[in-house]
């Protein structure tokens, strides 16, 4: 960063580019000639090296008339901007760094049991015995896949997203495919996870099963807002419904388990229409119980946010990271394997309507229905809004590497005044209602479409390790191909079982759109290329040409003084600005050549008779045989434009000079200057400039 | 007009004063001084008196790139452009004047008679027998109000509207008031009489009962084509079916008489439910009288319409207009009384669920269910979407009036490409639908809205004639005045009634709407005359300040040709112009600053760091600063714009451009130069200008 000081340190218009600039602007005829010494930059600009100008936060919290309602409001709902030079302080701690990259796998433990079960119960009551095994499983997978992510991490301290890692292994269509596979599964992150938390509160409340989809929304704009305040201030909001969480569910199950070992445990019977429900018309067959696996096995998305934010941990950043990610996989081991053990044990069987989730019915068997029952449910639901929260990180971060790269649009790669990518963020939001309302706020009807993109993208990052061990050969890299091989095999494996017994329930939604984006971001990248060259500069020296006066051209609908003011300002650049008249009415048009010598002086107009009351095609005609006189010399037209005191009363006017600077800009050649007439500026005196 | 030679025919360059423009365009700089005899325009322009051009059609039709498709869609929808030239052309014979302006009146003969008996049902079968007496009633106030407009016709030859009428004597206010009712009855008629058409449509298919709102838009948007293509072409259109409903009816209306003065009419009996439906819970007590009196009384709208449109006969206008509208009345009070009076003889009861309307009933009877009762339904149907067409000639024209005298926005009194007043016929479609989709496409829905504004202005018409009598004192004077002052009376007690007996049903709206809109109108004349007085130029000589030429600067993203060529144009009109950078990035400025001798020559650059990463603020700042030290010299931005081949790459650039140039636009004395950087030009030869 430069080093700043003051401008009113330091006096020397020499030194002072600035003030320089200002010498400079002293205009060539003798009226210009104007002086005064202002020193108005002191708290609106410093000065950095070799005289650049810094602008201080007043240049973006000043502001004049409406806009400033909508800065106030800004600054209400997401706060002060931030300074670029604040950056390096927003790091995380470990604790923090949990509750940020982890509560969206910890808190898929709020909701994998019950959804395996959802699946197993469709081959009757008895397959739920299915469940237990089926959660070890999980749990080995888990570990597998920590195990290699541990080591990725050590590889890329930079950031160990799968894009990244792909794109540098594989090639940048790998990479691409992986970007894909994780942006589409973090919006499903959102959208899961905040019907889970919905789920949560109508659990409680029923009443509100109706109203789940815009509690929905409603959670999502909290989480939006909260997101564009920046990193940090989201790190410290959420931070302690995770550990909430994480505590609640651990001593319920601890306390489920000292019951179930003294033998303890409340009986529990599930309601009858529940069983009838359940009764199932399916053979609890082998494609069953792998649709069963790949539900529960969406609880392992979110492992690999830990190692997409390694530069945002303190340093030394991989070791932190390394640690967070063996203790964040072991709690959510611990929960699940715990919540699956007890909802086995206690008989649970799932709510056919979605009213009532496994977690709600172990808990009420466990501890009751007191207190700590619901505080069990607010910590859920609140948790299970945090795993959005997740995405929220991981989504914008990931669009600003694939805008960085021209993969996206620029706008994902620009930090907005709280350093978050606010493109980013609004984005998916958007896309996360859609979801939402398409799909009703169903856990059990999003499901199917989630997990896919998560497993494809473990399976190209660990591949893409395999690949870097073997070409690399650093030392361990033996044990470390394997590893990731092992890892790689695992995740490919299940997103083959999860294409298999989720296709036609909603993953082919998920396979025809990963190519359909990495098509489209690669159409950006060639777009954005292909635009850069043609505006690059030609590199012969000399290339440039002369630039030429502009022929000018003013039209003039009346004579009145925002016409006057263009024609002044015409006649200010140029010596032989001319004025155009379109008329329908000859009457009208003799009425203003009459006045034309008394109001312009010496100024030419030209009118042009419209028969077919057409404005536009005849002004373009005109400016046509302008210009075939001489076509490389650029022609001005000059605006003049009214503006109103309120917004509204644009709709009394200027409707023409809009939908003729549309076509103007369409034109090759052609330089448009609007020059605005301010109604209020008339009233007062003239020399009056505002400064907001 | 003025008298036209195509330009062709005279090639000295002294008289033709487009080519002494071309002469005084040979620039100042050796480099500019080029001339080329070119005489383009002999297709585009033609010459007029006074050395005008006359821009010819082509003008108008030639349109570049994707507007040429807007222009061919609209060629085929609404036809060619008309000239103005041609406007005389466009006059009205009595058959078809009376084909259009009294399509309205003569159609509402299909629905009146019903609505009266459903509101005397509602006291009983045994009421319907009111409905002849009642539509006697009404015959006989038409006579007067055609008696007293024959009077206004003469008295305003120029176009006897109630609002011209009204203002000229007894002040503008009256004359709004006339013109808010009459605006909101012309709506109205759209939305019933649409309605009417749709429910002879059902009377036929009643399959199609469930898309009545459908159907009744489909025809709206019909009947605005239609009337965008022009005055004349929509009276040959719509001739046909007025003629067709006329003969056919009457022809029921004989046959029907000869069957019951012969005693061989079929007998009839309503369907059971239709009767119990009926059994009237309510008293049959004046309210009740007036009310279906007053629903009657509907069918006097549209009288006024030829007198609304005298300057549209062609001449004698006035004793044309006066021949029209007797013949009008007549056929209406025929068709009115006729239909009356079968529908009692027969005992026709309404059908409550508004599948069948009396006038099929009373076809059914009287000439079966063959081809004769389908052309019946036909005609009724087209007649009834017709009545729509006398509002399209008269609310755009009433509007144009209004907008002439500043009371509506200007675009009102514009005449489009076919001479219609384009504006306000979409206006009133899109109110017309409005009211449809928020009705539900329902006569009896809509009925209680309407009849109050259109005698509203009967009174206000017949009494500013009383006035003008009174005090002009021409011969004949008493006996005019005793016609109007009965008018007038007959009018205003009517008026009174339908406030009396509908204002709960729906009347209230209306009693709300008229002042309000008086209320906008009166403050749209306020805002245009405000702001005509502000931009008058001022009357004192010499008052015009010499103009000051503008300081330039050139807000530059990157290095590039759209940079260069913006900086390029602003070197061109000043010698003075600076590039400002924004950047939240000093390697990136480091780099630019390092380029810029090279690249730019002599011109200056001013960096400006932003910590906040704010592009708008900071160069806002700047301006602020650069203005105090000279407040009254105007700033011009020169802005570099890259326009791309698609409009929809947009989306991936130029953002920052747009919000930019909003906040400019806000600011005082500040000129915003658009500089578009043409991608395929720069591709092309750069000396190549597209001509179209």
């Amino acid at each position: 960063m430069s080093d700043r000081t003051p401008l009113a340190d330091d006096r020397s218009p020499r030194v002072d580019p600035f003030l320089e600039v200002r010498e400079k602007r002293v205009g060539r005829r003798p009226g210009d000639a104007y002086v005064r010494i202002v020193r108005p930059f002191e708290d609106v600009f410093e000065r950095g090296t070799e005289g650049d100008l810094i602008a201080t936060e007043r240049t973006v919290l000043d502001r004049p008339g409406w806009t400033r309602t909508i800065r106030r409001l800004r600054t209400i709902l997401i706060g002060q901007p931030i300074s670029s030079l604040r950056e390096e302080h927003e790091r995380l701690t470990k604790l923090k760094a949990l509750a940020i990259f982890s509560s969206d796998n910890i808190s898929s433990s709020a909701y994998a049991t019950e959804e395996m079960m959802r699946i197993l119960v469709l081959a009757g009551i008895g397959a739920i015995t299915f469940t237990m095994p089926l959660t070890i499983t999980i749990a080995v997978v888990l570990a597998i896949v920590a195990l290699s992510y541990w080591q990725t991490i050590r590889a890329y301290p930079g950031g160990a997203s799968s894009y990244l890692v792909s794109s540098d292994n594989l090639g940048y269509r790998a990479g691409l495919v992986a970007a894909a596979a994780l942006l589409i599964d973090y919006t499903l992150t959102v959208a899961v996870s905040v019907s889970a938390a919905v789920a949560a509160i109508t659990s409680v409340i029923p009443g509100l099963l109706d109203e789940r989809v815009l509690l929905a929304v409603g959670i999502v704009t909290l989480l939006m807002l909260g997101n564009l305040r920046g990193v940090r201030e989201s790190g410290t909001i959420f931070m302690a419904p995770t550990y909430l969480y994480i505590v609640a569910i651990l001593g319920m199950v601890a306390y489920g388990l000292v019951q179930r070992a003294t033998g303890t445990l409340a009986p529990y019977t599930p309601p009858a229409d529940w069983l009838r429900a359940a009764g199932g018309g399916q053979a609890l067959g082998l494609l069953l119980i792998l649709r069963a696996f790949s539900s529960g096995a969406a609880a392992l998305t979110g492992v690999e946010a830990i190692s997409d934010g390694v530069p945002a941990f303190k340093p030394p950043e991989w070791r932190n990271a390394r640690i967070t990610l063996v203790w964040a996989a072991a709690i959510f081991g611990l929960l699940f394997l715990g919540i699956s053990y007890l909802a086995s044990s206690i008989g649970v069987v799932p709510d056919p309507s979605e009213g009532q989730t496994v977690l709600s019915q172990i808990a009420r068997v466990v501890v009751g229905d007191g207190a700590f029952f619901v505080i069990i449910q607010a910590a859920t639901m609140l948790v299970l809004a945090l795993a959005a929260n997740t995405a929220f990180a991981d989504f914008p971060r990931l669009s600003s590497f694939l805008a960085r790269d021209s993969f996206m649009p620029r706008q994902f790669a620009f930090r907005g005044e709280r350093l978050a990518f606010t493109t980013g963020i609004i984005a998916l939001s958007g896309l996360a209602v859609l979801l939402l309302v398409v799909f009703g706020a169903s856990v059990t009807a999003l499901i199917p479409l989630y997990t896919l993109g998560v497993f494809l993208a473990f399976t190209l990052s660990q591949t893409s390790m395999v690949v870097r061990w073997y070409r690399r050969r650093e030392p361990g890299w033996r044990r470390g191909m394997v590893i990731n091989g092992l890892g790689a095999l695992t995740t490919g494996v299940i997103a083959l079982i999860v294409i298999e017994s989720k296709f036609l329930s909603g993953a082919w939604m998920v396979v025809i759109a990963i190519p359909l984006l990495v098509l489209l971001m690669t159409a950006i990248r060639g777009h954005y290329r292909a635009v850069d060259q043609a505006l690059a500069v030609a590199r012969v020296p000399g290339g440039r040409r002369a630039a030429r006066a502009p022929i000018v051209i003013v039209p003039i609908a009346r004579l009145d003084e925002p016409a006057r003011q263009a024609l002044a300002f015409a006649n200010s650049i140029s010596d032989e600005a001319t004025a155009v008249h379109v008329t329908n009415d000859a009457a009208t048009a003799e009425g203003i050549r009459r006045q034309w010598i008394d109001w312009a002086g010496g100024a030419e107009l030209v009118v042009i008779e419209s028969p077919y009351r057409a404005l536009i095609g005849p002004l373009l005609a005109y400016m046509n045989v302008l210009q075939r006189q001489d076509p490389s010399r650029p022609i001005l037209v000059v605006l003049s434009e009214f503006v109103p005191r309120h917004w509204w009363e644009n709709l009394l006017h200027n409707q023409t000079a809009l939908r003729l600077k549309l076509r103007l800009f369409a034109r090759r050649n052609t330089i448009v200057a609007d020059v605005p007439y301010h109604l209020d500026a008339a009233e007062a005196d003239p020399d009056a400039i505002s400064r907001r």
